[in-house]
């Protein structure tokens, strides 16, 4: 199927390879999908929501009530992931996976809340084993719906006052670096506010340092409901020909975690499915994307908006770029069909 | 205008300043139709089409019969530029300013045809004073329908076999540098093909270094008729409230010879009104992004796609990226509208 591919977008009236990244985005789908008329027309950002026992350290100076009131205005449909979703014709689905506040009464909202939060992993680990498990769960679960339900490409979305800390804390005992290279300014820490955060998750690393090399008990540890989720759905679509698309740092953390926990050879199939939708200012950002290339998924990101506002965002905007890819090798006149002399493909074209 | 769309963006529900490049471009597109909630949903590419007699001394693998074949193609609705703005919900215009060949009974094609191509530039001037004036008035034309037609957005796209050595030619004269800096692969010339066409140039440049810094007069003697359309469109721009978007290289330093040409003080408006699709990986966009940004204007390409195919394609990939900006301006909730905590704006959010 990519040989297929790769000629049919080499008959297409265009010199080769000009449409660059969309060429290959356009053969992954057709593999992933096994056609040559792949079709990602319905997609969906999971928007996975929880809070975070290590809020209470603070290292946030917004209040852990935002996650519940973010959660309702998700709800509700005006926050920057309903915008951005619906300018692009991507559905969300929000999911309380942790949230601690009673979310129950909401509507649009899926509810599998596993607990009320994580536990302050500067206390204690985060999270039970079975709290890990049942938050993976919930992730599976939202890959097997949108499977269910025709959705062929599903971005991962957070909210969670806190998660950048823990996501750090996640990162930097996967890839063996210090709080100072994992850490970022998040939404604008600075100055002593910065130096406390870093401290947190310093703490945190020697405090968990018997994990060892194990990401999931890593996960358990330091990560967040949220964050198990998305690790869960990445796990999930290891084994379906669903698209995935990690959003900014936290997610794509997540995703990295699911990677690590798969067994290698199944995690080839993500050199197909698995896109990466921006990179944002977060620095913590750059270093889980190196993270995932090194496991040999490309982790080149698809946009580079200066973007770092999580929600699954990045991955509402970079669903239209796999429309486009489609689009091309779907729609496309060749040169036979359309009557345009070829020339000699060794030079130029437009030019 | 620019202050009151600033404090609008930052009461929406998220960090100060973590929708990034789309938090600025939200605030040009207010300024330039000054309103809070601007409207950039009726877009448009124009793609003006011409052939080059440079074309004749073998700079391009592909026959000159190529351009017609194309236009053919276009108003067919087979091109990737018709695949890639329908898939956007983008008009497309095809504009003949310049085919060497019979296209009058083509339908869905603007007919403004100049001449039947330009003049080999090794020869002789490529256009004569009043080609020039008419082919910049067919892009002044364009821009004049599409505002009366209600189109907020218009993106530059060309298509015309030889078009890479004239605009290479151009630009150098308009930087002061030799074909080696401005002379790129383009579709794919390499070794003594590439050798050549830098040769050409450098010829070309050495012919005609009489234009001295008349920006005008190089785009009359080494530019083509499509080009001089792109920058008579630019010109016309900055006289109305249009969004301008550049497409790849050629639509680039169209746009860049219309600001030359125009006086400093009128091209301050493009500071808000003109953008930049995408980068291509012909070497000379750069340089003329550059250039660009040397007279003001923020020439950061809104996309990073490896493309350079040309036809406006980049251009109406970028189409969304406005809608997303004003979407976030038109669309989101206010902390305050939806009981969000603001918490403290110097620290962090999502996290």
């Amino acid at each position: 199927m990519r040989a297929q591919a790769q000629r049919a977008i080499d008959a297409k009236t265009k010199p080769l390879g000009a449409l660059g990244r969309l060429e290959e985005i356009a053969v992954r789908l057709a593999v992933v999908q096994n056609t040559l008329t792949p079709d990602v027309s319905r997609s969906r950002i999971c928007v996975f929501g929880a809070d975070h026992g290590i809020a209470d350290e603070g290292v946030s100076a917004y209040p852990k009530a935002v996650t519940a009131e973010m959660m309702r205005n998700f709800a509700a449909g005006g926050a920057a992931i309903n915008v951005l979703a619906r300018a692009n014709g991507v559905d969300v689905e929000v999911i309380d996976v942790g949230v601690d506040a009673d979310l129950s009464t909401l509507e649009n909202l899926h509810h599998a809340k596993v607990r009320r939060g994580t536990s302050s992993f500067l206390q204690t680990a985060a999270m039970t084993n079975e709290d890990v498990a049942a938050a993976m769960e919930v992730g599976a679960n939202a890959i097997r719906r949108a499977v269910s339900e025709g959705v062929r490409a599903v971005g991962f979305g957070e909210m969670g006052i806190g998660n950048t800390t823990s996501a750090a804390a996640l990162l930097a005992a996967l890839v063996h670096q210090s709080a100072s290279v994992t850490v970022g300014r998040g939404t604008g820490v600075s100055g002593e506010a910065l130096t406390h955060k870093r401290a947190v998750v310093d703490r945190a690393l020697a405090l968990h340092a018997s994990a060892g090399e194990d990401a999931r008990e890593w996960l358990r540890r330091v990560g967040g409901l949220e964050i198990a989720a998305i690790a869960g759905a990445t796990i999930e679509a290891a084994s379906s020909p669903i698209v995935l698309v990690a959003d900014g740092f936290i997610s794509t953390v997540g995703v990295l975690a699911g990677l690590r926990i798969l067994p290698a050879d199944r995690a080839a199939v993500f050199r197909d499915s698995l896109f990466f939708a921006h990179r944002s200012t977060e620095v913590g950002h750059t270093i889980a994307l190196d993270a995932c290339a090194a496991l040999g998924v490309d982790s080149r990101p698809l946009l580079e908006l200066e973007m770092r506002l999580g929600e699954g965002t990045g991955a509402a905007l970079a669903m239209p770029i796999l429309r486009w890819a489609a689009a091309v090798l779907c729609e496309m006149a060749t040169f036979a069909s359309a009557d345009v002399s070829t020339g000699d493909h060794s030079n130029e074209h437009s030019a």
